[in-house]
This record gives structure tokens, C-alpha cells and sequence, in this order.
């Protein structure tokens, strides 16, 4: 077999062949494939696509050139969660204690905010000696205790992908749907759950700008799923505004919390609800229905809040700061945001608003940025509300104080007022299990 | 400017300006901007193409990354040749002493065989003593006395083409039009005469296997060249069937010499005479009509064949073997191949005599191959002649004896008898000069 012939075969539209893919992906993980003709064959595939059983088979060799995770040691049915990324979606911390308290087993492996989209690790990492790298026993026994444990990717998971996304970064061939989807997946079977819930983010804020290729993102991942045999649903939520009313770790952290105490922002009470629902779907608590009220009960008698507390105790977070928000270090420098007309808020760009939290300090511009975690954004209105000339629209907070003045003129332009309410938007799009899309 | 933006914008159909094409080649050759990179880049051109005005900036930008010969030094119009490679395709030797002696000047540099096809410098090294490698002083001096100087590549000429080319050679990106145009063309734009006749050959022996896409990289030639400010002509030759009777370095050569005595073979002949019949019509020597009978009379009053021995005398040759064939070294061993039925020729494979000459000896499998330049097929019939059973269809040469059984089968493949005497093909297809295309 030669790369050549592979490459050649792909370029003019052919099928690779189950043997094929993983001599490709192999000798690329060992070096016998050499970038400059993996680069060929990436571009080949942006161009003609890869066929449902391509992509699951590609999706399972990189899965399998590293570790694969063995959860056996957990009880129960394990759900893991992935998110393609967004501004203020700090929806794991909810989700994960609601399945747990509902009596399904969360073990998931998180990663870390690049650009402007935020990283579960980075916001848990806010609770004071929070400890997100753990020895796999350990992380067990947390979740047979809690009912969930939450840390950062540890292991040599997927390295054919870590690879193979490098060197898409480089080469123009990120935004391929067959290759994305691989990549997500690859991980997520790595991680070892016995089922998947996707959140497929969409809008402006998103990886995917349109509902079109968030659902064709969506129904790809799900087929992998299915197709090695893990049960897998997906939702499309919007991305278009942030989620929830924060921005930054220390105030995500806060915001999850008011949520799991029943009286957070009513958009991200509604999705954590969808998302928690679906996920207790999956590990048979239920019709979705049932599992609706069952997640919803446990915020009302706050089995999911203590769930999230004991895990950051079992992991070494001091859970009182969760009881007492305002324990949590300040910002030195703030700044308030206001509304510079009477009107209503017609278009709020959440990558844009995104953008503005990274340059407070609150996320990574590159790899090696720190992180300052009582940096962010308090969003006082919110898309389709009403706001009054002089109005609080955000408040700004930075240890940086020389960076407010940008990230005041940046969000201005994120969050535009216009004359007339605009019409509403859906929070969930739709719902894509195997071969079923349902709109909502 | 960055690569990947420059990718991005060729994967999404876009046009590269001037500026970007500048940037890549010469950040490619400096190795600035990396094999992967320009992998991705390739194949994205591969997908997309480029337009006439990019292929012509390219060709041109390609051709600047190293030597531009400056062949002033050499009274009168200089015209180049450059084929895209045949088998039994020695019309260089025949067409270059034609025009030297009606006027016109040749200084060319020519290439050596790979895998099928051969090249002029291998057949020139045929001859005893001929020196292939002249200072630049010698071969301007060559020019101005004979009329003509054929050498091998020398100096400098378009390493950005060397460069890219053999990073396409390993990642399915030779074949497209744009890059295979602005290769060929970079290093005749290099090469410095003043205008060019493009030999494309088409068929089954061919790079192009199909008439049309000969004519379109025969026009994106022709429109490079205009567009360099070189007058630029092409003419599609056929090269389903070996191009006269001879394949293989000394029989290439003595064959040759039999044209230019006025009995060579016919096919031959006339393709030889409508190459050179053009290449004077590009140097002003008249009307094509006009062209065509100074080429005939050069061939009938001796003079071409006259040019040729001086040439082959001031770079060391022995021109005696010119005018006795028979000085010429014999292979040691010959088998010849008969016909095993009653019929006529209706198919004869050109790229399949090519490989049965090269096992024999007279070519390269490999770059590092020595050629056997007695080794090669002399063929009695050819396409549309008829057949007697027991008929002698072609004699073998080598010097390898073990070799002669593998290359009778492979020569018996290629060559097919059928029952019906087949339609006549013609030998000359098409001429392109500018937007104009004439068909045959």
C-alpha cells in the first residue's frame, strides 16, 4: 500500500477502504507518512468528503492509537458530554450534578479554553484548590462516590488526532465536517462512556455559523456514535448570544451555581434542563419527560447543588466559596457598560463578546496565555430586552485595568440596540438521535 | 501575508494576485513556507485550477527563482522545441539541423528519459565522444558556427519548478493542468530563445491520454508563452502508436540520420517536417507553405544532415557513425517477435513498447538506471499494416539476454492483430497558435 495511491483514490472521489485508513493513520502517527503528503490527503478530503462508514472507521483507528479508557471500575451507566465550544456555556458544571444526583455516572474528561470560547477545566480550576489532574483510581472512586468527577485530558488520548489537528491548523483544512466529527469523536471514544450527549453549538458565536451545517455536524457525530456502538444523541443549541448572563471562570462558577439552586438565568436553567434531560435519556432513566421532571427535581431539593459540592470537596476545592459566592477573589478593576440610546437589544454577537472577556484577561489568546480567573463580563441585558439612554448593559472586570477601555469599545460593538424588539429566538433548534432530526 | 490565508483563498475558488504568487514560490524556495503548506496549496490548485493570468504570473515567477539565459550573444532568432514526451519520439535530432539550415538558430537544452519515454541527451550520448555538458561560451560559439547546439540542463534553471515538481510527484498533484503548463513553460521561459514550438503529444503513449485535454494544456502553453512575450506554437502529434520504427538510443539515432538522408520512414518524416515547417514560420521565414519546402529541401539538398555531423564534430562526436549506421556498437543478443495470426495491427500500445525497451535496456526504470544504449526495438509493422502469421512483427536488442523472453511477451501485449484492417489516425491533430485552434 502506498499513501500515493491513497491520496490519488481520495482526490478522485474514491472510498478509502477499512485496511486503508488505518495504514494511513497509522504510519501517520509513526512517522512512515510524512506531513506534506497527509496535508495532500486532508485537502483531498475537504474537497470530496468521506463517506458515513469512512468516517467511522477513521473515527475509531484514532481512537485507538492511544490509551482507551476502561471504565469498568465505575457502576452504573456512564454519560459523557461534549460541546463544540462557546461563549458563557458553562453548562458541564450543571449538567454533570444533575445526572449524578438522578443516578447516572458522569467521568469526563475536559478540556481548556483557546480564542474566545471558555474551557470546563479553566472554570473549575476558579474553586480554590481544585485539583483537575487526577490519579485514574482516584478519579473512579469520586465517581462511584459522588456520582461524577470532572477533570482535565490526562493519558495519551487520540494522539493520531492531536496530530492530525495540528496539522490541519496549518494547512486550511479545519472546517471540514468528516474531519471534525472524526476528531470530537475520536476522544470521546477514547473516554470510555458507555453513551454520548453532543451539544452542537450554532450561530454567530459558534464553530458553526448556520443551522444547515451544525445538523449535518450533528447527524455525522451521531452516526460514529451509533455506528462503534455507543448510544449517541445530539442537540443543536444556540451560540448566536452567550449563555447565561456570565462571562469568565469565577463568575461562570457563580452563575452554574445559582442555576443548581434554582434561581439562575432562565436561558441557562432551560438549556442545562434540555441537555441534563437528554443525558438521563441516555443512561435509561426514562422518557424524556420523566427525565425532564427528574432533573428539574433535583435542583428543587438540591441533591444536584450537594453532588457538585462533594465532588469539589473530594477533589480538594474548598466548597464553601459555592455556598458563599461573594468568597470568591474580586477583580481590583471594573467597569460598566451603557447604553448609549433607548431601544431594544437586536444583535449580540457572542463571539465578539467572547473576544472582549479574552482581552479582560479571562481566556487564552494563545496556548501559553494565563488565566485571570476573576476576569469577565456581567451582562445586565440580554438579547430581545428593552434598555432605556444611561442604562447598565455590563459590568467589565480585569486586574488589568488599561484593558477596559477596549474591551468597553468591543463590546459595544458585539451588542447592538436598534428601535424595534426583535423577534425570539429559539434556545434549542433541535434534537438529532441516529437517523432522526427533530426540529423545534 | 500568510500561507494559510493564501490556501484558504485558493481552496474557496479564489484568484491569487501577483503579490501572493511572488510571496509563495519565493518563500517555497527559500524555505520559508513549508512542504505541507505547499502540499495542501497543490492540491487546492489540483481542485480549482487557476486562471490565465495567475498560470502565466506563476510560470514567470517560477522561471525568475534562478538563471535566465541570456542568449544574445547568438545572431538571429533563436526558436526552442520542447515535446511532452513519447516513445520513439527523436524528431529534436531531426528538426533542430532542418532549421539551423534554412537560417534559423537553435540552442536548446534537452532532457533525459524516465520510465517509457526517452530523451534527447540520452540518444546525443549514443554517439561516440559527443559532449553533452559545453561551457556557455562553447555553446553560443556552436550556435553561431552550425546553426545549432543541443546540450543537457546546465546551470540554474527554474529550481522553484525542480522544487515543487517533486513535491508533486508524491502527492497526487502532477496532473493538472496549470502546474504541468507553468513547469514546462518556466523552464522554456528560462532557457532564453525568442519564441517556441510546443510538441503535445496525445494517445496512449502520451501524459495526455485524451485529445481534448491536449489541446487545453496546449493553449494554456501557447498562452503563457504569448503572455511572457515569446511567440508560442503548438501542434498535437500523435503518440497512440511509437513514432517511426525505432525505439531505443542508437537505433533512434541512426533512424534520424535516415530522415535527414531523405529515406526515412514516413510517419516520421512528415511529423519531423511539420515541427520544423513551424519552427521556421516562428523564426519569419515565411508563409507555413513556404516553411514547409525550405524543410524538404534542406532534407533533399543534404544541408540539415550537413548541420547535424558539424554539430556532433564541435562537441567531440564521432560523425562518422552518422554516415556508416553500421559503426555504430550491435547489441550482443536479438530475438525477434512474430506474428502467432493473419490480420492487421489495430492497436499498438506506445507506453507498453516504451516499458518492453526500457527492460531491455534502453531506458530508466529509475533516475539511477545506466542505459544500454544498443538495447531497444526495431518494429516491422506497424498501426493498419497487414500480417502474415509467422511474420516478423519487431526485432529485439539488448545486452541482457535473460531479458529478451519478459520483453517479447510485454512487446506481443501491446501490439494486437485483429481480423479488419482498422481506420487510418492521423499523425498531426491539431495546431494551436494564440486563440486559435486548427483542427486536422
Amino acid at each position: 500500500m502506498r499513501m500515493y495511491d491513497l491520496i490519488t483514490k481520495k482526490r478522485n472521489g474514491g472510498v478509502l477502504t477499512d485496511a486503508e485508513i488505518e495504514y494511513m493513520i497509522g504510519g501517520y502517527v509513526q512517522g512512515d507518512i510524512v506531513d506534506y503528503q497527509m496535508s495532500a490527503m486532508l485537502m483531498a478530503i475537504w474537497f470530496k468528503g468521506m463517506n458515513a462508514h469512512e468516517i467511522t472507521e477513521l473515527t475509531k483507528v484514532m481512537a485507538k492509537s492511544g490509551d482507551m479508557i476502561d471504565l469498568s471500575a465505575i457502576h452504573g451507566k456512564k454519560v459523557d458530554k461534549h460541546s463544540t465550544g462557546g461563549v458563557g456555556d458553562k453548562t458541564t458544571l450543571i449538567v454533570a450534578p444533575i445526572v449524578a444526583a438522578c443516578g447516572g455516572k458522569v467521568a469526563k474528561m475536559s478540556g481548556r479554553g483557546l480564542g474566545h470560547t471558555g474551557g470546563t477545566v479553566d472554570k473549575l480550576e476558579a474553586i480554590p484548590g481544585f485539583r483537575t489532574v487526577l490519579e485514574r483510581e482516584e478519579f473512579f472512586t469520586i465517581v462511584n462516590k459522588c456520582g461524577l468527577s470532572l477533570i482535565g485530558q490526562s493519558g495519551n488520548l487520540a494522539p493520531a488526532d492531536k496530530k492530525l489537528y495540528a496539522l490541519r491548523d496549518v494547512t486550511a483544512t479545519v472546517d471540514s465536517i468528516p474531519l471534525i466529527a472524526s476528531s470530537i469523536m475520536s476522544k470521546k471514544l477514547a473516554a470510555g462512556s458507555d453513551c454520548i450527549l453532543l451539544d452542537v453549538k450554532t450561530g454567530s458565536g459558534a464553530f458553526m455559523k448556520t443551522f444547515e451545517d451544525s445538523v449535518r455536524l450533528a447527524q455525522t457525530m451521531v452516526a460514529i456514535g451509533e455506528g462503534a456502538g455507543k448510544r449517541t444523541v445530539a442537540l443543536i443549541t444556540d451560540m448566536d448570544t452567550p449563555l447565561g448572563h456570565a462571562i469568565g471562570n469565577s463568575l461562570e462558577v457563580i452563575e452554574s451555581m445559582d442555576v443548581l439552586k434554582g434561581h439562575g438565568p432562565q436561558d441557562l436553567t432551560e438549556v442545562s434542563l434540555q441537555l441534563a434531560a437528554n443525558m438521563l435519556y441516555l443512561v435509561d432513566k426514562g422518557s424524556l419527560a420523566t427525565c425532564r421532571s427528574l432533573a428539574e427535581k433535583s435542583i428543587a431539593d438540591g441533591t444536584a447543588f450537594e453532588c457538585f459540592a462533594a465532588m469539589v470537596e473530594a477533589q480538594g476545592g474548598d466548597s464553601s466559596v459555592l455556598r458563599n459566592p461573594e468568597k470568591f477573589a474580586k477583580a481590583p478593576y471594573s467597569g460598566d457598560v451603557l447604553a448609549d440610546r433607548d431601544g431594544y437589544i437586536v444583535r449580540m454577537n457572542a463571539e465578539e463578546c467572547g473576544i472582549a472577556s479574552v482581552v479582560l484577561g479571562a481566556g487564552r489568546e494563545t496556548k501559553e496565555s494565563t488565566i485571570d480567573f476573576s476576569a469577565g463580563i456581567m451582562m445586565m441585558k440580554k438579547y430581545g430586552e428593552a434598555v432605556k439612554k444611561g442604562e447598565k448593559l455590563a459590568t467589565l472586570y480585569t486586574s488589568k485595568q488599561e484593558t477596559l477601555a477596549e474591551a468597553e469599545r468591543m463590546y459595544k460593538e458585539a451588542v447592538v440596540i436598534g428601535a424595534d424588539k426583535p423577534a425570539a429566538k429559539p434556545l434549542v433548534y433541535a434534537r438529532v438521535e441516529k437517523d432522526h432530526v427533530e426540529k423545534f
